[in-house]
């Protein structure tokens, strides 16, 4: 993704062209980004030779997920949607792990018949749900049991997810009480131990905490896990690419950690993967002035992208069309909903923009379709999937009659 | 909505039995209570006789817009397929007024052609991209323009839409340019003044406010409007059923604003009219036990009903099935989805709960359903319309196979 003579291509396809083809607002992928992204997490960790599941929840497209599939990697699932889809985009079920603190009894039931890799699951009354399922269709099932570390991933409280006030995982108590049941289960082989602790985390600290939380109780209870799956949330840049999580020393620390074990790791990315390979592509529909600033009213709205709205987060913006004049005005990018939470960003200075003009909001790849809706009952924005000059239509553009 | 031997009913139906056959989560609405709502709302504005158009954002299901419109009222629409939907609910297009920021061209060519009571404008864009389309067209349009009072809602940050850092609306200065471009245009009719300041508006304060600021533009620009706009924005409570708006007020200032004037009032009421009329029905998948508190884990989550995550918003929450034994521990409700977003409420006296028990969300009849997604690839809930002791499914359940 980059400018050609002031204009913005992704791979070898320019955005304009592209646009009047497919009309705004626009998902957009590069498939070289995301296959770079891949081999470098790979890369990253070849010392560890993980599982990589793909956390579906980040980015659901079946076009999308069937790439990554090719691309070796397995899948993450929070339900039996995100499953179903995992198992059509042709990922091997024995490379899938079912995450989530409130699988249903369905959800379960399907699982076990679909004999994915492990249910990691996150509380008794889950585990012991498994088993009566286990037990009434006569099978073994493999579970993993998520450990709520109690760890601070020092990120934005609306993402953290593994301190002991947030509804993940079980406690140390009941990790070992669990444990300890299991051994004797005749249904269940338990055969994980899970952690997750947040997501857009940068620093190695956190993990470290993580990984001595799980060392501790390890050496405490003496089991054998055949996978340690240490989740995801490595983070990736919203504002320059300055900030840049360190693979290489989280690397070591799992090393270090694994030393005295020999337990294959897992990790559950997604926005790592796949959150830098997506743009918003939006039209200006109108510009209105006002004193202080001047409002730019996209075609695109929180329905669309729901992380400015969400969770007060910031997503780049920039044109499709680079021009030398810049605007004194403060730019406030907003949406055509009818609420004050659809806005996107204020820009202090800015190329002077006009209406019909074309912008990109950067790196919606992750939690950007997926957290879409119908709200104010508009159609969802088609999904373009780009590999070198080819242009593939991932998801189309829904209509009307697809939702009302 | 009431409790019959500790049991919760919908005007004659029993929730628990509703759930035995359509299952959870559900959307469930009162026919009566919609029916009391409205008869109230044209009961307190009485002496004004006013156009009343329903936000059809706040809840756009087909079958309750069809007895919105039974009742009476019109629709306010902000997207096309609002504008369709409200169409194919039978609404007479002599009584829709279509807002909204950013109308683009074809929705503006489509409420063209729909010969819609009034587009209500928002920036001098707008009214030129109008104009250029009835010229066209040959044809007269009729619109209003939305004036930005710049009066402070005193409501929350994120629901305020008539302060002048807001996107909403034209300032006094543009107002009057327009009026007076407009007098000569031989395409456009200039027929309403429109306003909204904002949502869960509970004193009459802000509305005097805004009621003077359009005394004195209309003073000053000596033009005769056909109807004033005051949109929506009367609260209801989420809470207790002691705050209370006071119609009563606002009506006399209304009236004794209107006094110099000879203007229809159009209002735009959204949760007042439907709000209280929905509830949500959740069964409790598991109860993960904390040493602080009990997290009640429902089968609902911020997908189903995305207020409390995206607004910080409260709503209550009671039992189905009433008893009498009380639980010590804090109950905190969360959904099953994977962010620490997905939670309702916390309680700290609640009855005692077990797994499988149903609870209820209240009031979420507005931005409840039309804000809800297929975030984490989980289906839609089923929404049910009672009629006394009729059952009416105003909305399927989706199944997976609907969307992907």
């Amino acid at each position: 993704m980059k400018y050609i003579k002031n204009n913005f291509f992704v791979e070898k396809v320019n955005l304009q062209k592209l646009t009047k083809k497919f009309d705004t607002p626009l998902y957009c992928y590069s498939y070289n980004k995301l296959k770079k992204n891949i081999n470098n997490f790979k890369l990253n960790f070849s010392k560890l030779n993980p599982l990589i599941c793909f956390a579906i929840k980040s980015n659901s497209n079946l076009n999308i997920i069937k790439e990554i599939k090719k691309l070796g990697l397995g899948a993450d699932v929070v339900s039996k949607g995100e499953l179903v889809q995992a198992i059509k985009a042709g990922i091997n079920p024995k490379k899938i792990v079912f995450s989530g603190v409130g699988k249903t009894y369905s959800e379960l039931n399907y699982a076990v018949d679909k004999k994915i890799l492990l249910i990691n699951s996150e509380s008794k009354s889950e585990v012991m749900e498994i088993e009566k399922i286990a037990k009434s269709k006569k099978k073994i099932v493999d579970i993993g049991i998520r450990l709520n570390p109690n760890t601070d991933a020092k990120t934005l409280n609306k993402i953290s997810t593994g301190k002991k006030g947030d509804k993940f995982g079980v406690n140390q108590k009941t990790f070992i009480e669990l444990v300890n049941y299991l051994k004797k289960s005749k249904y269940i082989n338990l055969k994980c131990l899970s952690v997750h602790i947040g997501s857009q985390i940068f620093e190695n600290k956190p993990y470290e905490k993580m990984l001595k939380v799980i060392d501790r109780i390890l050496s405490k209870i003496k089991f054998r896990f055949n996978y340690i799956d240490l989740g995801g949330g490595m983070g990736i840049s919203y504002e320059n690419d300055k900030k840049i999580f360190n693979y290489t020393n989280y690397q070591k620390s799992i090393i270090k950690f694994l030393g005295k074990y020999n337990s294959k790791i897992i990790f559950e990315p997604g926005r790592s993967i796949i959150g830098n390979t997506g743009i918003l592509i939006s039209k200006i529909i109108y510009i209105k002035e006002n004193q202080s600033k001047n409002f730019i009213i996209l075609d695109a709205g929180m329905n669309d992208l729901m992380r400015p709205a969400l969770y007060g987060a910031t997503h780049r913006i920039i044109p499709v069309n680079k021009t030398k004049k810049y605007s004194n005005k403060t730019y406030e990018f907003v949406g055509p909903i009818c609420e004050s939470t659809d806005k996107f960003l204020s820009i202090k200075k800015f190329q002077k923009l006009k209406e019909k003009d074309l912008i990109i909001v950067c790196d919606v790849g992750a939690y950007g379709s997926s957290l879409s809706s119908n709200y104010n009952l508009r159609p969802k924005p088609a999904e373009i999937l780009i590999k070198g000059s080819r242009i593939i239509i991932a998801k189309k553009r829904q209509k009307l009659k697809d939702f009302i």
